[in-house]
């Protein structure tokens, strides 16, 4: 079967799932997701046997550490899952949940109720874990998942994706509901994208490249998700102590993740006192400064920044200074430069920080905290599919309620419109 | 200048203006409204002139009568338009209503509030009010609009737009607010729907072929609308008369809108007490039937129905009819050929009722009522920009509300991620 028909089928599939999944109760697919988390523990072995396969010809292609490293299952990460799944069955559902409803004059009856997407694509890259986390999610708001998995996770995902689906079967979620598309095809994914009428939206997880072309690309509705140039504002009446601790923290403690700072913009007023010692605190722990002229100014370890550094989701150890004159020119800065995901200023005046969060178009702007808080457990909501760094539908964390849409019910007593 | 670029420069002035409209308040916005309606009536003769020359370009080119209705304005048309844009200022205003909020056990204060979308790009096609209504709900809002009308229009929607655009700037709107798109090249809405990141999103407003040509090539996010094959389904149990009523009114009242029902299903129980009386009442009426094999047993007057039939939005007096042997047949006909619109089932019997309103896969799903109710005025909401039929971001009528995205404010006092 030709890789376009082979996606066409899954979908298919998973769109008569849907069809059930939507009706089921909260109990089934609680005890559902229940039943998956037992399966991946008590048949752990077919899964890490999988997932040696996949390791093995990674080292054998050659796949960097940090990639070996997100690519690699232990029993711990697959009791990680596990956990993942049994956290999401204690989840409210969001299914059913009325939004919003009215008595009209005439009578009528209005109800805005949550229901399921319907069919939910996800594609992504290395991490095997996906495979679990984004199918309890999608299965626990009602919805089937198709997920494409990266090719050098195949024998994993496979393993994985073929546990969970046996597991709900098992506990009575129609069959179906879990597709795997198990090849290595790159047309797959083009073909995911332009199942109009069978795939109801596309989340791509994974580098700026992935997204980038399945936004472009699809013809089917995508939900765009995290690509973080995220910057810090340290406004002249910032408290310095505090200033230095949330860019440190947003820098520091996990570069590789979308929330993570990539540029700090500092008052003009308060660099004297607070560029030296922040710059020594970075440099010391091994961060790379590439900053404009005034910040080269206070240390010759600093690397000049160019202009794609303004613009470079780093991911890593490297970080863009500049010195602005005032709050319009960090406002302006990020508006050129900004992704839309997390912004934060660290001031002490009230009327700067209400500009900076009228002003900002980002999905999370802050007030003195580190934009690493911007995910689904950190907020509280218990889970996570992705942030959105688009504004139509979800925006920010994602997590149960943002994986459903709504429909009016409308009860009448033989109405006819005038 | 190309087309490309005169797109593009309208989209860049469009997203300097969005920047500044996001920040405005409610009353800034209702003045410049309410000055926008003024200028409507007090400039009436320069729209009435240019709408002329539209008019005289169509009868030239042989357009059909019921087109030509559509693209005439007259005083009273016009001072719908200004009525319209009045009833948008009394409308609550959606920016800064805070969606969700709380306090996180680290101290951190996080409030969900609505903001604007940004640039709203709408592609419309002969009816020239649409400039006005898409304008006055867009700013009313806080968006910035791109306007894409109809060749046929072009004079006339120019003219509305510079006198709204004029309007509004003296009310103190940002420069460039509203922008038409003055050229009847082609190019210009494939131009629109590749601007990613000017354009936040795209409301094609129009026929099927219009809206599916949008859905299929762009690339920036767009909100799907207005395709409506609605369904009435009278079940076994169903009140005669009042079936006959709901039938009546969902085909005649307005067939050209997208919320009139376009198949009639009848259980077969029911058939011989409803349909000969119903049948009758529709031909009566002008209504051309067009039935499966046991429809065409009850009239020598109903034509045969073709599988094209099913799924096709008339828009006229045209009307589907099927005999069904159960609610499953006639859920399993819907979830074929349904466009996701609208859909009604007539009955007395509460299961059955239930059943229907759970299982249908619609943005309006109704029980013993007409299917023309699925607009924004009479759902209450005072204002319509369209009817999405897709499910992400909205589902339903779309009022101002559904023109906003919203954003995360997190206050903290220093905190950073452990």
């Amino acid at each position: 079967m030709d890789t376009y028909a082979l996606v066409k089928n899954k979908a298919v599939a998973a769109k008569q799932a849907a069809g059930q999944m939507a009706l089921l109760s909260t109990t089934i697919k609680n005890q559902g997701l229940l039943q998956m988390a037992q399966a991946l523990r008590a048949q752990s072995e077919i899964i890490l046997t999988a997932n040696a396969r996949d390791m093995e010809q990674a080292v054998a292609k050659g796949m960097k550490s940090s990639m070996l490293d997100r690519l690699k299952l232990t029993p711990e990460r697959i009791e990680g899952m596990a956990v993942g799944l049994e956290q999401v069955a204690n989840l409210p559902d969001p299914v059913g949940v009325v939004v919003d409803g009215k008595r009209l004059p005439n009578g009528l009856n209005i109800t805005k109720v949550k229901v399921p997407l319907g069919v939910i694509g996800i594609i992504y890259e290395a991490r095997p874990n996906v495979t679990a986390d984004a199918a309890g999610l999608c299965l626990k708001s009602g919805n089937a998942v198709l997920l494409k998995g990266g090719s050098e996770a195949l024998h994993s995902n496979a393993a994985i994706a073929g546990v969970l689906a046996r597991a709900a079967e098992a506990a009575g979620l129609p069959v179906g509901a879990i597709q795997f598309i198990d090849t290595t095809d790159r047309q797959a994914v083009d073909a995911l994208i332009h199942l109009n009428g069978l795939v109801d939206v596309v989340i791509p997880r994974g580098g700026a490249g992935l997204i980038k072309a399945v936004v472009m690309h699809a013809t089917v509705p995508v939900i765009e998700t995290g690509a973080g140039v995220c910057h810090t504002y340290v406004d002249a009446s910032a408290d310095v102590e505090m200033a230095s601790r949330i860019a440190y923290n947003a820098k520091v403690q996990r570069p590789s993740v979308c929330n993570a700072m990539e540029t700090l913009l500092v008052h003009q007023d308060i660099a004297d006192k607070f560029l030296p010692l922040m710059l020594n605190r970075f440099l010391a722990a091994g961060v790379e400064i590439r900053g404009d002229e005034r910040v080269q100014a206070y240390s010759q370890q600093v690397v000049p920044a160019t202009e794609e550094d303004w613009s470079t989701e780093y991911g890593d150890l490297r970080l863009s200074v500049k010195v602005v004159a005032s709050l319009e020119e960090a406002m302006e800065h990020i508006a050129r430069y900004s992704t839309g995901h997390s912004e934060c200023i660290v001031t002490e005046d009230y009327s700067q920080a209400q500009k900076f969060q009228l002003g900002i178009n980002a999905a999370a702007v802050y007030v003195n905290a580190s934009t690493r808080f911007t995910d689904g457990n950190e907020f509280g909501f218990g889970a996570e599919i992705g942030i959105s760094t688009q504004k139509l539908h979800a925006r920010g964390p994602m997590a149960l309620p943002e994986l459903t849409t709504t429909k009016y019910l409308i009860n009448g007593s033989g109405q006819v419109r005038g």
